[in-house]
């Protein structure tokens, strides 16, 4: 084992007794700079060789040491996402999935963070960017009068926000087009027959309840239909239920033969009080969701399926152009969420 | 702004234009080491002090370069976890969540990685510690012939798993007693008056699947009862339906009327062909799953609940001792599962 010659300009820090690139490079049969390589820019080394450098690797427990290279190249290539609170019936799990395998395709891995509120995010954002050099953050959750973003740009921050931005000033963004979504929803419901269909959303202000509550609004004036009821609550099962409840206590020729849903978590609330009632959704009501969670499948709920793949992958590419690109504007995309039909509508 | 007298035992590297721990400290009002201990050792520090210099590392964008620390104390402070592939009904997403603010409250971080097979975890083990310095790593999924605890252990990279060791080879383990959860299952079963009480389990062979059919067994043995029918198949919501329709399609003297599953995938299988036969769940056949997944909150399925938030830091805590006593054995922990009664059983 070879110790002297090695230091930080070849990515590697020795300790007593530990494998240096050169070991490495001798039991694998190739030069220095092939293990560097492989360490470094594995794209540029055949496969094979690769392969062969990494059993190297796996064999003497050799373990670079990555600060060096952070020295020098000033980047961690590592990106931060939070981690909601355990909140169940959310598509952000399935988000992450999709974020993990994009960051990993490209090279970088996913740094996770947790906050409770914006200020804590932003707390977080520095210490991340401090503590473990982050190179960039994906957002998600943008609402009205987020402060994230200008605290982002202001620091020269790279990030990108999975949701649009709400206020004027502009940053990188992917979304899906709430408003086509549900729009869609209702025009599927028209065209099976339905003339009185409800809404079930959040509480009214601006936001993505709002860009849904707008596709079902345009479709029933486009059709010449008068919107049917419309009852808000948050986003809660059991409150979507109580909701739900108000919708078909109406006088008879006011009760909806369909519901159009802000959210999952709302529509399952809608499918609990149809079966109290003995009501079968889809039959007597029917239903749609937004989000086509783990739970839609298993119940059997229509909803509107949101493109996590390619949102993910967009995120990850276009927060990747912002880093490289030190601050260039990184334009944006809306894509299209996807109907998913099911017994319940 | 001074630039000079600054480097890497300081803690930052400086770059043209940006802010220095000199910066930061003059607009705090406080010291060099003060602002130091903020961003290395926060617990020293009075709160109120160190928010006066978060705000002042907030407000000039001050970005100290976490590598010459890392080459200091040789530890990145960032532990791996593998994301499961996008397993619906699943609860590996919510130990995920866990596992984040048990990290985060030990001042840690988590780094996410993807692997197909074992094989693909062991190259990413020696790219993260290679690449990151990850401390150490949090496995789940262990399984008889596990070939990655030897791996770490023989690359003295520290790891605790979710999951017992199943071979003879010990390491730091937390895991839930699934024999116990699927035995106080059955007996819940047998006070309520059932007799016939089959198992849908996965395909024969040791591990977790085991364990559970063990419970099962013990509890019918124990009450003095026969074993009811027994039908396996692979984890999968479809696969359980066939398995469930097998068990109702034997002649009338055998059909359960109580069936405990090894997953809530299975028992939703199971409750899905009820539906389909017109029969109600926990009144015509009483069905239990194991995981207290989401779903089963949502359709109203009596399942197992895993104690996944002590899980996540007892592992997390069992992980920093490994890391801080270089290899000392860290013993292990088997906590129990609860039993959460909903309509189905």
């Amino acid at each position: 084992m070879k110790a002297d010659g090695v230091g930080p300009a070849d990515n590697v820090v020795t300790r007593p007794g530990r494998s240096t690139l050169d070991s490495v490079a001798d039991r694998a049969g190739v030069s220095r700079q092939t293990v560097s390589n492989v360490i470094n820019s594995p794209s540029i080394v055949a496969p094979s060789t690769a392969a062969r450098v990494r059993e190297a690797i796996s064999e003497l427990a050799y373990r670079p040491h990555p600060a060096a290279r952070q020295l020098r190249t000033r980047r961690s290539q590592v990106l931060g996402l939070r981690v909601e609170q355990s909140n169940r019936i959310s598509i952000l799990d399935r988000f992450l999935h999709s974020v993990t395998d994009s960051a990993t395709a490209n090279d970088h891995r996913l740094m996770l963070y947790t906050a409770d509120d914006d200020a804590a995010e932003i707390a977080a954002f520095d210490e991340l960017v401090g503590r473990w050099n982050v190179d960039g953050f994906i957002l998600t959750g943008t609402h009205p009068h987020d402060p994230r973003p200008g605290h982002l740009s202001a620091a020269g921050i790279p990030f990108v926000t999975f949701g649009r931005s709400w206020d004027p000033a502009e940053h990188p963004w992917v979304d899906v087009d709430g408003a086509a979504g549900t729009r869609a929803a209702t025009e599927h419901l028209i065209v099976r027959g339905h003339t009185r269909i409800g809404f079930l959303g959040w509480p009214d202000g601006p936001g993505v309840g709002a860009d849904r509550f707008a596709g079902w609004r345009s479709a029933l004036q486009a059709a010449g239909l008068a919107p049917g009821p419309i009852v808000r609550c948050t986003n809660d099962l059991t409150e979507g239920r109580h909701a739900a409840a108000e919708l078909l206590d109406l006088p008879a020729e006011s009760v909806p033969s369909a519901v159009v849903c802000v959210s999952d978590a709302l529509a399952l609330g809608a499918l609990a009080e149809l079966g109290a009632r003995g009501l079968r959704p889809g039959q007597d009501v029917a239903v749609i969701g937004f989000d086509d969670t783990d739970v839609a499948e298993v119940v059997g709920l229509t909803s509107l399926a949101q493109p996590l793949t390619d949102v993910a992958e967009r995120s990850v590419r276009m927060l990747l152009d912002t880093i490289a690109g030190a601050g260039r504007p990184a334009g944006s995309a809306l894509l299209q969420p996807r109907l998913v039909v099911r017994r319940s509508g």
